[in-house]
């Protein structure tokens, strides 16, 4: 293939390092040194080829943001801050020394983004090209997917459906051109982290990883309470109006996109005076279900998951 | 397959639940919260199925013990102990719950006789088995592969080679059943871990994962230094005569056993006065070298590396 472990070691090295202070020894040893907090969240992910990501679809810049943002975000999730990213690879060989060095700088920006740097990691052989990130952060006031509150509302950092949106795009044979279509890919592609929407005050939050509904289905069911989502509250939102347009030009289903929709890394939070997007509220009871237009809608069961 | 997503993730979670106090919130948010420590070792390693490991060779419960001791090792050669572990597996859908139960309970096991604790992974589907496993440690007083000085002697914590014999005996075609044999095979299969030796006093210290002379070599970069090698010390050592016996049985090759050989997880370390086993001294200059009788030996160049 043309180069050495260590033409990659140069690479990552040259991306990763950036003399951050709270980094005492970083790359080149057999662990990192870091500076650590009392309370420490710790989170892992790990993605394939083919089932998390294609190449065809994605530049290696792209793929390392969004692996980055996945794992960043279970650490937002928790109310917390993201200090430092543990990045382990395995190549197969056809990844040229370019394609490295973005993947690399695409999981560095990421990181940089939210405050955080890349302190180590490990790359082998394998006939699969994986990538499994881990993130370290901390927090002072941990919020858990328990503690939702009868009467608390549900909110969204932002719509959720973007990312899935994307995927449909890129999976069919549309011709799409429209600015709406261009934020779709994007959010597929490399979703934007909420780093200023502040859920310091949840009473419960979580990632929204897998879709609204599955992720709402953990949080009701973490608390003891039932999540009341109100589809109308979903679209008198401004993002509801541009999905709303996507949805028409490329002939998608709104409700599927928002509700069962993976990997918009949105943040879901309970509580009183949120900010962000009021979706429902917490009430007596157990499990999720939908309101529109003052009843219960019924949806298609869930079948998204990276596991099946 | 016959199991789902929560199947495994409710046996992941017996298994690994252990109550431990440092664990504030465990498996089953989208992070864990632990508690930390002003010095934290981070590190991270991936292993892949058929590059790293056999099944046929190697059962679920111990590929699970070997890849979390080769995690566990880089966090004890920082002079750290080892706190927590996160995993992240790729499975193929060929496992069945028993299967992933015994690789569970390997991780656990191992992770308990360092003193630390499985607190969270991921799991996802993959057309092949790879095992990622981040360690999180910390220590008061962290020793870097730099810092030998001249004069120091060099320890090893016991005698590598027991592994690559392991290998080799899995490799050929010997019916082997001395209690050498046995030992080889075992450390293969799940190293021991040296957690009595106290190099607490050393000067430089490394985790010999890809084999003495590969770590001698960065050990002495990194400290401007030579490291000189005796192989007479080694002949010296009890380990060595039982290793011996070994090679004459399976006809191996003593010399590249033991300075060429991987995956032992021994720790190697300069100092003064040092425990273990004394292999040589760092002297002035660069790189390694062997000396036996008195004069310096050659060795074959080192061929093994997980990434090539």
């Amino acid at each position: 293939m043309g180069y050495s472990e260590s033409d990659v070691i140069a690479i990552l090295a040259e991306v990763f390092e950036k003399g951050d202070p709270r980094v005492i020894v970083g790359i080149g040893d057999d662990a990192a040194l870091v500076r650590g907090s009392a309370h420490q969240i710790l989170t892992t992910d790990i993605a394939v080829e083919g089932v998390h990501f294609r190449r065809e679809w994605s530049t290696p810049y792209e793929i390392g943001r969004r692996i980055a943002a996945a794992n960043i975000a279970d650490v937002l999730s928790m109310n917390g801050k993201c200090d430092y990213l543990l990045v382990a690879a395995t190549l197969t060989g056809k990844e040229d020394l370019d394609w490295i060095r973005a993947l690399a700088q695409g999981i560095a920006d990421e990181a940089a983004m939210a405050g955080a740097v890349v302190v180590g990691g490990d790359l082998v052989r394998s006939p699969i090209f994986t990538l499994a990130i881990t993130a370290v952060g901390h927090s002072e006031k941990v919020i858990e997917r328990k503690g939702a509150a009868i009467g608390d509302g549900i909110y969204l950092s932002s719509l959720t459906g973007w990312s899935t949106a994307g995927l449909e795009i890129l999976s069919g044979k549309h011709e799409i051109t429209s600015p709406n279509a261009h934020k779709a890919l994007a959010e597929y592609r490399a979703p934007t982290l909420d780093l200023t929407t502040d859920f310091s005050q949840a009473s419960s939050m979580c990632d929204v990883s897998d879709s609204l509904m599955t992720q709402g289905r953990q949080m009701a069911s973490a608390s003891g309470v039932r999540f009341e989502i109100n589809f109308n509250l979903i679209k008198a939102s401004d993002e509801f109006a541009d999905l709303s347009h996507l949805a028409q030009e490329v002939g998608g289903n709104l409700h599927n996109w928002i509700l069962q929709g993976g990997e918009d890394h949105v943040l879901m939070a309970t509580g009183i005076e949120l900010p962000g997007l009021c979706i429902g509220r917490v009430v007596e009871g157990e499990g999720l279900i939908v309101i529109e237009n003052g009843r219960e809608i019924e949806m298609a069961p869930v079948a998204w998951s990276h596991f099946s």
